[in-house]
């Protein structure tokens, strides 16, 4: 499950949709990102989602602090993109410095321009059934998994994981599409035993290498969330690759699968703000 | 897993707890229940609302409206209680008319008075684990769980159904106590087969004696959340107790069990908004 054919034709329909929009609003979609101190992966990140956002025809606008910066200064900056109606998605990288209140920090953003959804409005929207936004990697997984025609309906998915951002609106959004869900996490015993229970495997447990052979069933479709370099400087997954090519059904691929999707969906999500925020 | 011993227990500390708030706040923690229509058993769960909210010296006030009444008049209702200062918690009852938009209803009560924790945002605070309240049923029987000494950490709990009021929240609230979660439904092929995975059985599908002896694993703890009244009008559950009495470890009973707990957690909620809006 190679995310790139999928992501040349999803990029070449929203380039198409900006456009059109373009026309209508008399703007470009606009997506504002804050960075907060020098964390290498994170500049990384913050470039990658600027540029791809001007590649669809999006402006993208990058504000950066330093680590030292007062959470309230961000706050206030934030205040101001809330409310310029030419702004209309707001991105705050993570990881923030320490001092930065994560319990604060995920209201700051208007739920209207989180595209992130990070806002608790609209994680309770998603999980109740009437999504605004949706979640960056989950929606992207879900996207990956329409285009190779492998829908979850009435399988069983394993969920390893549970973060904010990837395990819980993941199994939420494979519940809405009628899976059964294991959620397994580092407080199970048995992950093995329940993991070779499904027919779906997504593994963002942030361990390399965590699933093997063993965990999986016969057929099975696995989707690795993981990124890490190993000592070899290569990037892999949470999975084993190697040992469960011979047992599984498909496999995304790291890099090259989950990855690259995420910030496709961040553009979609900035693409429907800005159609909502001009109607 | 009997309800009543936990139930007097935590009533009278509320009691006294209430006694002394009343002191600091100079008023009594004040509940508000919305009522529209005749439904038969609304009007009896509204009125042994306010009946408990009464008994441990809440003021509680109900505001019923016929069934044709518009929407926009109950909103208007609630925009007052919202802002007025003397009122701590809000309720709708559910089921609503029809023609209650219910994705603009679940967003009428303001966060901070939703004592039923249905608004998005508390959702959304629920399953990123900073609760603001907890959504009564699954808050009722985790307080059964702790009462009778049966910790969740590290085991595998299943819960069967997904509703918005009670399958989402308790997975969720599960999984924030380190279970593995199995959740199924309607949908779900293998039902019997997951389930006896289960060291935590939680029925609350809606659907009389669904889950029978061969659905339970030796000892397993099981969580009935049904209610229904069968042919000789006798009260039971989701769960045929009868045939799985010889294989669990414990059982909650129905009437008896989960349902008298939920009131509980509703007053709670109500004396923690009145808590917050005093300070």
């Amino acid at each position: 499950m190679k995310a790139l054919p999928l992501l040349e034709n999803r990029r070449e329909t929203l380039k198409e949709k900006t456009e059109a929009l373009v026309q209508t609003l008399g703007r470009a979609p606009t997506l504002a990102v804050i960075l907060v101190g020098s964390d290498s992966s994170s500049q990384i990140y913050v470039s990658n989602k600027a540029k791809a956002a001007e590649k669809v025809g999006f402006n993208s606008e990058t504000f950066t602090f330093d680590s030292e910066t007062p959470p309230k200064k961000v706050f206030e900056l934030i205040q101001e993109l809330n409310s310029n109606p030419e702004i209309d998605g707001i991105l705050i990288q993570r990881p923030l410095p320490k001092n930065f209140p994560e319990d604060e920090v995920m209201f700051w953003v208007l739920p209207e321009k989180d595209v992130d959804c990070l806002h608790p409005e609209n994680i309770g929207l998603l999980v109740t059934g009437n999504p605004r936004f949706y979640p960056c990697t989950p929606a992207g997984i879900l996207l990956l998994l329409d285009f190779y025609h492998l829908p979850v309906d009435g399988k069983v998915a394993c969920v390893i994981g549970r973060s904010n951002i990837v395990g819980k609106p993941l199994a939420s959004m494979l519940l809405a599409r009628n899976a059964s869900i294991i959620q397994i996490h580092r407080s199970t015993k048995n992950p093995e035993d329940l993991c070779k229970l499904a027919d779906f495997v997504f593994v963002a447990a942030g361990s390399r290498n965590l699933v093997q052979k063993s965990w999986i069933k016969s057929g099975a479709v696995v989707v690795d969330v993981g990124i890490h370099r190993n000592e070899q400087g290569k990037i892999t997954g949470d999975v084993d690759a190697e040992s469960i090519q011979s047992i599984a059904g498909a496999i995304s691929p790291v890099p090259g699968g989950v990855g690259p999707m995420t910030i496709q969906v961040l553009l979609e999500n900035t693409f429907s703000a800005a159609v909502n925020q001009g109607s």
